[in-house]
């Protein structure tokens, strides 16, 4: 069984509120490290079989055009999971 | 500037109705490749300068303290970003 990752991301110039909650309360809890934090999805998506660059390319699709928001989110990574 | 990626997902045994939902509609877009669908969330961490030991053991810990609930959720990663 294989299985795709596909991670997606705000877009730099849109505002990120659960990022910018993170990053208030990290300091709080004595995380003081961290100068900004930006928030967005992993979708982990199973294929029977291996994956293939069929696949590969089906979940690109999918992940422009189902599992992000064009407008506002970017498609960061597409990749086999190596486990 | 250095960053880390936490990437935190449902634990297995947890229903996500997120990626059930995800899981549903792809076929409806022909996307028949794909068996099931787990969906969670990747944290951009922003740090001043490289990202030493002590910053990636600090994400560790705000990963598993703050960025994820323990009885529902798994850190699957944290990594310095590979650019």
């Amino acid at each position: 069984m294989g299985r795709v990752v596909v991670d997606v991301m705000p877009k730099p110039e849109i505002l990120d509120p659960q990022g910018k909650a993170v990053a208030g309360a990290l300091p709080r809890l004595g995380f003081t490290q961290f100068t900004g934090v930006r928030q967005g999805k992993r979708f982990e998506l199973e294929v029977e079989g291996p994956v293939t660059d069929e696949v590969l390319a089906a979940a690109r699709e999918a992940a422009t055009t189902m599992l992000s928001n064009p407008v506002i989110e970017d498609v960061v990574r597409v990749a086999a999971q190596e486990d």
